[in-house]
């Protein structure tokens, strides 16, 4: 089979053997598989697969359909249509996923939204759903509302019938990122914007005092990216009169059975949204496999409002 | 009525004209009120009660009997032995409290025990389980371990199958904190100790960077104390690396219904453990309400175990 491959540094397609499933796993013909910003760490060898994944083939998330499966595999048969967030591998003709993590594809979906909404999806219901535990009727920031998660978030946000505001650092983006739900703001300006229940942290540090300052009571902040920096001050007694809370996350080094329990949250409360046209996947552009190399390069420019996939 | 009074700083115990108990209002006679950290800070005016509550009488806990009842008042009767966190007005013969915010006192506890109580265990109950959800396996580090909270949670903690650290400045009250059920060190050794699955943390700030570098993966810090200092730096990806967690909180600023539910946790989780000697609260020294002014410096000195209790 033919994959992405990643060698000091370089981004190729290469010949590889095609993987066999074992005990309770899925060999997926992969149709779509979205780009992460994990992707361009893993390029410039910052980010390494887990254990027991591809080390040399990129990919956290894809789309396909069942071609094989291993032993005592109930949930899926051959030919149904699949997709996972996986340690890696995914950017190839073939790849292997865990049934637990697998989940099937809304019919309302074509296969390039089907394999960029694993990552962003699962990403975004963890953090502000699982974690900050947003209802109804409260108040969600999203730092970043244009990026996948972003976008994802506000989605999540408003349909569950919170107000959102997102701050959006390119002007151009703000209306297409009102569109999905969200009041777009300047990044400078959201300070002023609040009380906030829930704070949504995909940009870093810079934000962070000025995020406490605009909790509302009982708040939650969920930091779940730091492009923009890592370390913040941090003022505890705030947060004591507050009674908020500061949760720091990541998917991808979770072991199997918490990744598994995410997937089934999705399933359950996300899922149904898509075949009722409640929320979509932003899918910025495609690319095929061929052109990978150009595809990450698109997905490090920024500037884009939604996913980059590659397809097959 | 006689109770203890805040005149410009000076603490002194002066007549006052008896409260009457509104729609849903129990009077106690008091028979023990705790001191707490709280109680320094408003000697020195720095955190006046909230309103609705004396602004000259402190005391934040008490016990005693039903003296009467107001309107509409029907989980306790006149002569019934009770206890509260109140907003103020603790330190006096008689006070006032909602009948929500009241709780029966377990049969095993004489009047000081049950005066110490309520501040302490509900706070480190609140703090340990509500909040950063201790479970049982877990390794929870208590830090002061040697105050009333500290040996509030150190004690429940253990009693609920966690592993229990306690750090505990003063050499000499080691042994005494490792009686109720810690390995009770000095504050200097705790970054070597972990990982900790919910750190308590009644210090403050110089704990913070060590806090998350010693905290297990999910792992929770609370913060209810801050004496040692509010402002800290942090490592944002290391709390996503840790898929950690951190809170603040404090009691008193919480609105009546949120007060009344820590209540009802506490009767349910808690009290029970008193009447089966489970647990028990750590009294260092009791003082009649004429020498509130030296309970007072007695608290302030520091280097006691357990609780000061003013009794009537």
């Amino acid at each position: 089979m033919r994959a992405a491959t990643i060698r000091d540094g370089e981004l190729l397609v290469e010949e590889h053997p095609a993987p066999e499933p074992g005990a309770g796993q899925v060999l997926v013909r992969v149709r779509a598989a979205g780009l992460n910003g994990g992707d361009m760490m893993q390029r410039r060898g910052l980010y390494p697969a887990p254990a027991g994944w591809p080390p040399d083939i990129p990919g956290m998330e894809l789309a396909g359909e069942v071609a094989a499966v291993g032993p005592g595999v109930t949930r899926f048969a051959q030919g149904e249509r699949v997709m996972a967030i996986v340690g890696g591998g995914a950017q190839a003709e073939l790849a292997l996923a865990h049934e637990r993590e697998l989940m099937p594809v809304p019919d309302a979906l074509d296969w390039p939204a089907a394999g960029g909404l694993p990552e962003v999806f699962t990403t975004a219901h963890d953090a502000v759903f699982t974690q900050a535990a947003l209802r109804p009727g409260e108040h969600l920031l999203v730092h970043g509302g244009a990026g996948g998660v972003g976008s994802a978030a506000i989605q999540l946000g408003a349909v569950t019938g919170a107000r959102v505001t997102a701050t959006v650092r390119n002007e151009g983006g703000r209306e297409q990122v009102a569109a999905l739900g969200a009041e777009a703001i300047a990044p400078e300006a959201f300070a002023e914007r609040g009380p906030f229940d829930v704070i949504l942290e995909l940009v870093g540090a810079p934000n962070m005092p000025d995020n406490l300052n605009a909790l509302a009571t009982g708040g939650r902040i969920s930091v779940i990216g730091v492009a923009a920096g890592a370390k913040t001050d941090l003022n505890l007694l705030a947060l004591m009169g507050k009674r908020a809370r500061i949760h720091g996350s990541t998917l991808r080094a979770r072991p199997p059975e918490e990744k598994a329990l995410a997937a089934r949250g999705l399933e359950r409360e996300v899922l149904p949204l898509f075949d009722r046209g409640a929320v979509r996947v932003v899918v910025a552009e495609t690319f095929p496999l061929d052109d990978v190399a150009a595809a990450y390069d698109r997905f490090a420019e920024g500037g884009k409002l939604g996913k980059i996939v590659l397809t097959l």
